[in-house]
C-alpha cells in the first residue's frame, strides 16, 4: 500500500475530528499524569460529568472504584462504565459540589471535569460558575484536570505533560491553602461517618495538619 | 514537571477511553488515506451515519460538500457539521441504500460507515445486513472505510495505513466487478437528472465501459 502524506495542513485548518482527537488524547495524557502523581494520596477522586463513562472507566482501571465519586445529573452511561449507586452524587453540580465539600472537606486528590458541551462561550461561563465551588475541595498536592480553562484564585496551572495539546486540556494543582476556606469549612462536617468516610476525612485532616 | 511513564499496561488491559481513542485515530488515518487515494475519481462520497458530524466535517474539509451524500435517520449534528438538505438522504439505510443504488449506480468513490452503537454483536449483525447493500454501490477503485468489519463478497480488504490500529477500523477496495450486479442495476436508473447527477452517472458509466 502506498503511504500517503497526511491530507491537508492540520496546523492551518483543524477539522472537528482533529480537535476532538486532540482533546481525547490530551485528556488521557493529563489523567494518566494526575493518577500517577496523586497515587500515594489518600483522598477521593471526583469525576464531574459521567456522560458515556469512558473517562470513568479509565479512572476506575487505575483507581479503586470505592474512591471515585461521580457527579451527574442523570446517569446514562455505557453499562460497563456505570458507577455504583453509593458512589454516584446525582444532581446539579452547583448544588452537589457545596454539599460534598461540607461532607468531605478539602480532601480530593484528583478532580476531573468534562462538563462542557458544543457551545464554547456557554462552557466558559459555566467554568466561571463552578471554579469557586471546585477550588476548596482539592487537598494540598491534589490535581484538577479539566476540558475547559478554569478560573481559580489559588491553584497553580501546570504545563501539560508530553503528548498533550495545549488548550485541549487544563491541569491545576493546589500548592497552598487560602485562609478563608479553612475558616469557611464547618468543623461539624467531620462528624459521624462510615469507616470509609472516616478514612477519607482523616486523610484530609492529616493534610491540614501539615499546613 | 516529572515525566511519568504511561499508567498501567495498555496492551494487557485497554480501557474504553483507550479503545475509543484508537478508533478515532484509526478512522482519521483511514479516511485521510481514502480521500487521497480516490481524489481523482469523479463519483460521490457517501457518509453512512452522521451522528455528531465530526467525520462529515473532516470529509468536507477535503472533499467538496456538493459531492458528499449523508445517510441518516434523523439529523442531530453539530451546527458546524450539518450537510445541506439536498445532500441528506433521510431514512433507514436498509431502504435508502438500495434506492440510492438505483439513482446513482455503482459510482461511489468513497463510502464511510460508522453506524455501530455500544452493542458489538448487534453491530456485527447490522454489518451483515448492510454489506450486500453497500457492496454494489462502490465504483471500480473506490474505497470503503468502516468502523465495523464488513461481509463483502468481492471487495478486497486492505491492510490499514501506518498509524491505524488493526481491528479499530476496516478498509476495503473494489478491484473487480461481479457480473450479477451489472445485470441487476436497472438501466432506467440513468434517466433524467440534474447536471450534477449526469456528471456522476457519466463517471459511473465510464468506469463500466472499462470492464
Amino acid at each position: 500500500m502506498p503511504c500517503f502524506a497526511q491530507v491537508g495542513n492540520r496546523g492551518a485548518g483543524l477539522t472537528r475530528l482533529d480537535v476532538f482527537i486532540d482533546r481525547m488524547v490530551s485528556q488521557r495524557v493529563c489523567l494518566d499524569y494526575a493518577i500517577q502523581a496523586t497515587a500515594d494520596m489518600p483522598g477521593p477522586v471526583y469525576e464531574l460529568g459521567l456522560g458515556n463513562g469512558r473517562t470513568y472507566h479509565h479512572l476506575r482501571s487505575y483507581v479503586s472504584a470505592r474512591d471515585i465519586y461521580v457527579f451527574e445529573r442523570a446517569v446514562a452511561s455505557h453499562p460497563d462504565s456505570t458507577p455504583p449507586k453509593e458512589m454516584t452524587i446525582l444532581g446539579d453540580v452547583r448544588e452537589t459540589l457545596p454539599t460534598t465539600l461540607q461532607r468531605f472537606g478539602a480532601t480530593a486528590r484528583l478532580i476531573h471535569a468534562d462538563l462542557g458541551g458544543h457551545n464554547l462561550s456557554r462552557n466558559d461561563a459555566f467554568a466561571r460558575v463552578i471554579s469557586p465551588l471546585i477550588e476548596p475541595m482539592l487537598a494540598l498536592g491534589g490535581l484538577m484536570v479539566s476540558s475547559d480553562g478554569m478560573y481559580f484564585d489559588a491553584l497553580t496551572e501546570l504545563a501539560l505533560p508530553p503528548g498533550a495539546v495545549p488548550g485541549r486540556c487544563f491541569m491545576y494543582r493546589r500548592d497552598r491553602w487560602q485562609l478563608r476556606w479553612l475558616t469557611s469549612i464547618r468543623s461539624d462536617s467531620y462528624g459521624c461517618a462510615s469507616p470509609e468516610m472516616r478514612r477519607v476525612r482523616a486523610a484530609g485532616a492529616g493534610v491540614k495538619q501539615q499546613i
